[in-house]
């Protein structure tokens, strides 16, 4: 390995994107980095200002800027510096983007993110408050609304999914957790039955569910792995039975999932 | 306006950066689009399954792919296509990245979210449920967990924007609505008092304020625009008296909110 380098992402607008897609190049490469994010970087002078600031960091060392700016004068700020090296994913494509659209970019910052052209109203925070109101079990009624409804025992990630759904795409997902009585019984319960097109089991290997148990309540009766081998086995023969599909979500992280059932069940995303 | 085009987010994964980026270019032209995304594109077979489908929805027109696929000869059976223009993200950058490294990729496909290496547990998850377990206010001791503590009036976006910190970055921030009694009092509460490195303070703009509070509770008291004034001066009184810094969210995003805060206070994220 060689000397670290120092990576930074910059963008006009938050810098998830440049981050994202910059973070996923850099883990192809067996180097030491340092990494770190500067936003909101809109106009010549605040260009100028993180130009220092990255000078004084990495020191001697060529820096490596990742960068989403749409503005070519603002862009232009970082280029013309030599100690720095700029991979621009915006400006490399929108050039060859014009050319197969035959039409020219507009060059605006954009805002695509929760509130709908025309709307003042968030949908994204609308389907977090559905997600939070409906994790429960308690009120089924409201399951209508739902786009999909996460059926599942405790801990079996469907809180996590439903709120990643509201704020990454709007979509409205209600969560129930299977109950002790429930398992036992084998049969669905009737505030599920009438949503049936809508419910999607999850699943999990016994012995994570165990673990992930036991760092919440440890040594209780819930975490201890007999109960949990008893829980997932009941809900998958309830699953099976009842004709719900259902997925081990035990390696994958909650980005999987989303992306995973959105692909499968063709949810609509309300929000890009 | 031409015809409408047909584009495609094709990744090996979730096709999550594809979708923001290829989103983000798109929204520069005043071009009719449908948008559609492919997730885990992760072998010549799904990438020649990717292409029929293409294929047929897009008809005689010229699909737009975006992609972030990282083997070569995935990406390939996409490029062979005269029907298809492939702008693929990662093979665009890996190659000058190479040269300025000095090394060699390795095009693995990378697993970049959740789980820390060498560590089982999602520190997302265990974020969220922080954020969840101190939502109300009541449980202020264990505010030394948290990397921040959000404070504001009911409805000024603390709880959206505290599982977007947990979800996106996995970092731990609390929040806490005050109450009627203590926007009287204008002091601040004990529990307060004693984080008051972490407190970041939220207001927004009483009107939106009013329009949000009235669609959650129409006809109310608390939605009241007179309520709402009151509301948002006392709290704003009391974050300059307290030296809180605060900010106003009205016209912001979720994302441009969090991320104005870790650049602000230097919060550290935990997962990339």
């Amino acid at each position: 390995m060689g000397e670290r380098r120092y990576i930074y992402f910059i963008s006009d607008r938050t810098g998830i994107t440049a981050e994202a897609l910059g973070h996923s190049l850099m883990t192809q490469f067996d180097v030491e980095i340092e990494q770190t994010t500067i936003p909101f970087v809109d106009s010549v002078a605040r260009a100028e200002e993180a130009l220092r600031r990255i000078r004084a960091e990495a020191g001697g060392t060529r820096a490596i800027v990742f960068s989403t700016i749409v503005q070519p004068e603002v862009r232009e700020v970082m280029r013309r510096d030599d100690g720095v090296v700029v991979f621009d994913f915006f400006d490399t494509f929108i050039g060859p983007l014009e050319e197969e659209l035959k039409a020219i970019s507009s060059h605006v910052i954009g805002r695509s993110h929760g509130r709908p052209h025309g709307s003042t109203y968030d949908v994204r925070v609308d389907a977090m408050n559905f997600a939070l109101n409906h994790d429960d079990g308690v009120t089924t009624r409201s399951y209508t609304r739902a786009d999909v409804v996460l059926v599942g025992v405790s801990r079996s990630g469907k809180t996590p999914v439903s709120l990643y759904f509201a704020l990454q795409y709007g979509i409205y997902a209600a969560n129930y957790p299977l109950t002790a009585d429930e398992l036992v019984e084998g049969r669905l319960p009737t505030g599920l039955a009438r949503v049936r097109d809508k419910l999607q089991g999850m699943t999990i290997d016994p012995d994570r569910l165990h673990q992930i148990r036991t760092e919440r309540r440890p040594k209780s009766r819930y975490a201890e792995l007999r109960q949990c081998e008893y829980e997932v086995a009941r809900a998958e023969t309830l699953f099976r039975r009842e004709r719900i599909p259902y997925m081990d979500i035990t390696t994958m992280s909650i980005e999987e999932i989303a992306s995973t059932l959105i692909h499968q069940r063709g949810l609509a995303r309300r929000v890009y």
